[in-house]
């Protein structure tokens, strides 16, 4: 090692910044305390973790009691979820959820919402999955395979539709509407009124933040039954000795993300379409995934059916460039992403998917020279 | 602030030993890689994660594909007391668990085995408990509010003999032993073999090492249904991208206070006869609560009955003295500690109860002050 890498899989983890490791710094070994204990050293911990919450709620545009902090998105999604579904009832899941949606609804009722070719599920696939049993929906603000990002906005009214119609009909059953906003904080605007969700989950690992260090947005109108209980911290929807460290990292990582994201997504926008541009040059038959217009900004997805992918990330990693063949939160890499099935890919052109999803390890003047490797290992990988 | 602290709370929390906090250093920034990704960095991640299995699995005496990595002792003790429960049957527990256990058992069947007025719960109380539906006891190594260590191994020895009796009776239902070691680590043998155990949770964040870092060490023989599923990390058992920092941290923090056990130990013992002597002096009535014997080398429980010890803290808080009135871990500041009605104390007893948990922040030189202090606080109470 030792040698220049070029990392463009961003989708999958990013570095903590450096001002998120020194937010964090204070509380390994100097204000270590438990924020449940009585004593003046306790009260700063406790302080601590508002603050993290205050600076979380300002930025989503809700009130502090309404964050959870939890430990990662999968977390999060089962307290939403589960803590719905528990009660009984139907959900309804966009088909290019994260592995954690899916799994969460697994052991309930539940309807997958289709998306379209282009991973794009409309507000009528929604409506067209909810039954008068349904309880809540989930549909991530962009997914993590194609990054395409969703009309949750949208979704929210058309959801508001159902639930007066319900109204009229005398139909009392409650009817959420979640959103996994893991992979889209870095790049969108979060303010949980304009979104219209009830119920939003962040990933402090997707946002140069901590691993395993997410929280839950709770609007007020929502009824949960505990899903990890014991201590009865945060209000009792996540129990165990609070990670302050984490609240004040995942708090200083979404400031610092949601703060920069309109130059930075410019920049992003910028490295993409040059990085689309001399792979499509290079290799004509190419062809990009997703949504042409509504996509996260750094996020590119490609195929090339009969390639093996998975031979072209190892080609690519022996020259220090780093990316993924699809969404590698999947432990298990034998199985295919379900998403590249939802888009209607076959086989071969799934085992073909190449993800590629810049950010702040990457500058314009880089993209040359990785567009030019990339292609290279294509060609090789083809043998031509 | 600024003025020096006398920390006695150990058992609700423990500062980063420096050597956990340099541990986990290089994956915040540097090696941040998903160990899922098929490139050299996720790999040098997936090393790191795996790196830190074998040390722990080393310290316990066990295979590395044997330990999961959680988010702290509250999902350990989750997955692995719900894990068993969801497949149905019946649950022990002892009167003194942390809340986590007795939540995680709440919504199924379940019998609490008594303790005795030294909160200690003797194999034959535990075997009174078992009925042929039990599936699952959990008992500490040691609880969290005397700090009285169980007789884990007897308790395990009694129920194999449980075990056997079935099998002559073509009983099938299995019974598992889980004990929660968040408190003992610092101090006790972790060997699994010598404990009995089947399962063992075990919490960072009590020997030195970052909050919501646990693990969960589970049998070759333990079968459970996933609690957290989604990406299918940690043999589907814990989903969500790996907390390599975190994983890395609780092995060095676990190894760290494994390897000093005997002569920290030895310290320990030391500086708590001579603050119990010292308090014991100064307050004749005060009541040593508590196994004389059988307890953790640095935990002290003593009680004043009528005195109000919610105040006794806030007053020490104010003179740099930090302790607790009983266990912090419980966030509801308003109910008692079920473990002190376990052991019989009136409610004024209860009330009068202080906490006092030694650790790698106390100097014997400290203790004839912090004795003082404390002894002057209580007089105070008093309006002595």
């Amino acid at each position: 090692m030792g040698e220049r890498t070029y990392y463009l899989d961003h989708a999958a983890a990013t570095p903590c910044d450096e001002r998120v490791i020194a937010a964090m710094a204070p509380f390994w070994a100097e204000t270590f305390y438990n924020p449940s204990a009585g004593y003046e050293g306790g009260r700063m911990a406790r302080q601590a973790l508002e603050n993290a919450r205050v600076t979380c709620s300002r930025i989503l545009g809700a009130k502090p009691y309404e964050i959870v902090f939890t430990a990662g998105a999968t977390e999060s999604v089962h307290i939403a979820l589960g803590g719905v579904l528990a009660g009984g009832g139907h959900a309804v899941v966009s088909a290019v959820e994260h592995a954690a949606v899916q799994a969460a609804v697994a052991s309930y009722a539940f309807t997958v919402a289709h998306v379209d070719g282009r991973g794009y599920v409309t507000p009528e696939a929604v409506a067209a999955a909810v039954n008068d049993e349904t309880v809540v929906v989930s549909v991530a603000l962009a997914d993590n395979e194609f990054g395409t990002v969703q009309p949750v906005a949208e979704i929210a009214r058309r959801l508001e539709r159902i639930r007066n119609d319900r109204r009229t009909r005398g139909v009392v059953t409650p009817l959420y509407l979640h959103s996994d906003g893991s992979q889209a904080a870095i790049s969108l605007d979060m303010k949980v009124s304009r979104l219209g969700v009830d119920m939003l989950t962040l990933n402090a690992a997707k946002c140069y933040g901590p691993k395993q260090v997410g929280l839950l947005w709770l609007g007020s109108q929502v009824r949960l039954r505990p899903f990890l209980s014991g201590g009865g911290q945060e209000r009792g929807l996540r129990s165990g000795t609070e990670n302050v460290a984490g609240a004040a990292g995942i708090a200083t990582a979404f400031e610092l993300v949601q703060g920069a994201r309109h130059s930075e997504n410019e920049r992003l926008a910028v490295m993409r379409t040059e990085l689309i541009g001399r792979l499509s040059a290079a290799v004509p038959d190419m062809v990009v995934d997703g949504h042409p217009k509504k996509h996260l900004p750094g996020h590119i997805h490609i195929h090339l059916a009969g390639l093996d992918a998975e031979r072209v990330v190892f080609r690519l990693s022996d020259e220090g460039i780093y990316c993924a063949t699809g969404a590698a939160c999947a432990a298990n890499k034998q199985t295919r992403s379900l998403s590249l099935e939802a888009v209607g890919m076959s086989p071969a052109e799934a085992d073909g998917s190449l993800r590629l999803t810049l950010g702040h390890l990457n500058k314009l003047e880089d993209i040359p020279y990785v567009a030019g490797r990339i292609a290279e290992a294509i060609a090789k990988e083809r043998g031509l």
